[in-house]
C-alpha cells in the first residue's frame, strides 16, 4: 500500500506572493510529492501550505522549503494579526494513508532534528511528537511570540528539543509536530443572535466542558442575517462530526432556533464524511474500501 | 486527469473455480487494468467480475477474457437459477472517473463489434448503448434465454446489432452495454412482517409508481427476525439513496415500524455517499474534491 503523509507548514509571510511562490517551489514537480494548496493571508501576514507525499520525499521537500523561507523572511520586521514565533512558524505532519501517527512522529522528529542542524535553528516538538507534556499544546510553546522568545529560552524548561538554546536572529524558533487532520466545520443557525451562537459554542467546546476534540466560537454572518458556530474538530475519530452537529441542533432547539445549514472548509478526510453518512443512514458493517474510488490506486 | 472505466462482465460459470480463474487471468498484471473483485455463485452457475482500467486497455482485456470464456463454457450443458442467454451473458461498461457515459457507449460499441467479428458471436447493445428502444432493457433482450434464442433471432426485430443473425452454437448471444453504477442498498425494518416489506418495496420501486431508478423487493431475514426492502438503485444521481431511505422510513412509520438499519452491498461510488452525507448534514457548497483522498492521485 502506498504511504501518504500530509504536511501543512505555516510560513510568516502573507504579503509578498513572489516569496511564497519561491517557498513552495520545492514542492513542485518532485516525484512522490504533491502540492495541494497554498494560501496567503495579508492581515495575518502568514501563508498556509498543504502538501502530501511519501514520507521521505515529503520530509526532504519540507527542509528545502524551509531553507527558502529562512533566507527570505526576517522576523525582526514582521508584523501581522496572527500570533507567530518564527519565519517557519509551525510544521505539522499528518498521517493520511498507509501510515500511522507513530510514522508522523518519526518524520516530524527527523525533520525537526535535520532543520535544527542545517539551519542552526531552535526546534520544539509539539502535539503527538512532544517529548514533554507542557509542549503538547502549540499555544503554550508560542506564548511570548517572536519578540518574547529570547527571554523564554533562558528558562531551562524551554530549552529547545533540537538546535541551539538561543533564538535564530532572523528566523526565531520553529515548532515541528504530528497531529490528526483538522476538520474545519461550521454550523449556521436560523437566528441573528450572536450571544446564542457564542453560548452554544461554549457548550460544545472542550475548554468549557464540551467535546474533547472540539474548538468552537460563535460568529455573526452579517450578510446572511445569521449566526454560526465555527469549529475546528481536532480528532474526528474521537469527536465525530455528526455528534457535534446533533448536539448543536439539540441546544438550538431549546431556543426555538433551527440549524439551517453547515459547511466544511477546505479539505476533509474521507473517513470523517463516511462516519457521518453511516450514522445518519444507519449503515451496518460499511467499510471505506467499499467506496469504488478508494480501490483505483494502489 | 486519469480516465477510469469499470466493467462488470457476467459469465455463465459459477461452479468450476479453475475456469473462472482462467477467465479473469487477462485482467491480472496488465498495465492500466485492475481486477477488483470476482465472485462465483453455484446456485446461479454464474460469476460476476469487477474490473477497472483505462478505456482502451480495459476493452482489450475484456475481449481476451471473453475468448477464454467462449472456449471453456458450453451453454448446451448449462443450468442455473439465474436467467442467461450466453456464455458471456452481459458486459456492461460504467463510467467512473474522467470519462462520460458517452465514452462508455463508445467503448461498449467498439468491444461489441470486435467480439462479434472475432468470435462470430451475435451481440446486442443495451441500456445507454442501445440503438433501439426495445433493447434498452436487458431483460427484454434476455427473454427466452439461451434455449429460446434460435427462434427469437428469426424475428427481424431481434437481428443482432453486430455479428451473425444466428446464435453461436455453444456461446449463445451476448449483450454489451453502458450504464450508471448500481448501488445495491438494503433497508432493514424492525418487524417480521414480510407482507409489509413487500408492500413498501412496491411503493418505492419504479414499476409500481415509485422512484424511477429504483428496483426493489421485500425479503425476510429469518435469522434476525426482521424483514428487508432489498434494492438496486440504477442511477443514484437521479434517484438519491437518502431519498429512498427516508421514503421507506416514512411509509414504515405509518405502521409503527422503525427502520433499524441499512446496508450497502459491494462497491458504491463516492458521490452517492457524499450526496447522502451532505443531505443529512445540511452541507452547503460541498465539493467532492474537498475530500483529501480524491486529491492524492492525478
Amino acid at each position: 500500500v502506498k504511504q501518504i503523509m500530509e504536511c501543512v507548514p505555516n510560513f510568516s509571510e502573507g504579503r509578498r506572493p513572489e516569496v511564497v511562490e519561491a517557498i513552495v517551489a520545492p514542492f513542485r514537480g518532485k516525484a512522490g510529492v504533491k502540492l495541494l494548496d497554498w494560501q496567503l493571508d495579508a492581515d495575518h501576514n502568514r501563508s498556509v501550505v498543504t502538501v502530501v507525499g511519501a514520507p521521505d520525499a515529503l520530509g526532504a521537500a519540507v527542509i528545502a522549503a524551509m531553507a527558502v523561507a529562512l533566507a527570505q523572511i526576517d522576523m525582526r520586521r514582521h508584523n501581522g494579526a496572527h500570533p507567530r514565533m518564527g519565519a517557519v512558524d509551525v510544521v505539522p505532519f499528518i498521517p493520511v494513508k498507509g501510515v500511522t501517527m507513530e510514522d508522523a512522529v518519526t518524520l516530524a522528529t527527523a525533520v525537526g532534528r535535520q532543520a535544527a542542524e542545517r539551519f542552526d535553528l531552535p526546534v520544539f516538538l509539539y502535539e503527538a511528537a512532544a517529548r514533554r507534556p507542557e509542549r503538547v499544546n502549540l499555544a503554550d510553546i508560542r506564548k511570548g511570540q517572536f519578540e518574547g522568545m529570547p527571554a523564554k529560552l533562558q528558562d531551562a524548561r524551554w530549552r529547545p528539543d533540537f538546535g541551539p538554546p538561543s533564538v535564530h536572529p532572523t528566523a526565531g524558533v520553529t515548532a515541528v509536530g504530528a497531529r490528526m487532520p483538522l476538520v474545519a466545520f461550521n454550523v449556521n443557525l436560523g437566528s441573528d443572535n450572536l450571544a446564542l451562537a457564542r453560548d452554544i459554542a461554549a457548550r460544545v467546546r472542550h475548554i468549557n466542558g464540551g467535546f474533547r476534540f472540539c474548538k468552537a466560537m460563535g460568529i455573526a454572518l452579517a450578510d446572511r442575517g445569521q449566526v454560526q458556530v465555527s469549529m475546528n474538530l481536532t480528532d474526528y475519530t474521537r469527536t465525530a462530526v455528526y455528534r457535534v452537529l446533533e448536539t448543536i441542533r439539540m441546544e438550538a432547539r431549546r431556543h426555538g432556533v433551527p440549524v439551517v445549514g453547515s459547511e466544511i472548509v477546505g479539505l476533509v478526510p474521507l473517513a470523517a464524511l463516511v462516519e457521518s453518512a453511516a450514522y445518519y443512514m444507519g449503515l451496518e458493517n460499511f467499510a471505506v474500501d467499499q467506496i469504488l474510488e478508494t480501490r483505483l490506486d494502489d
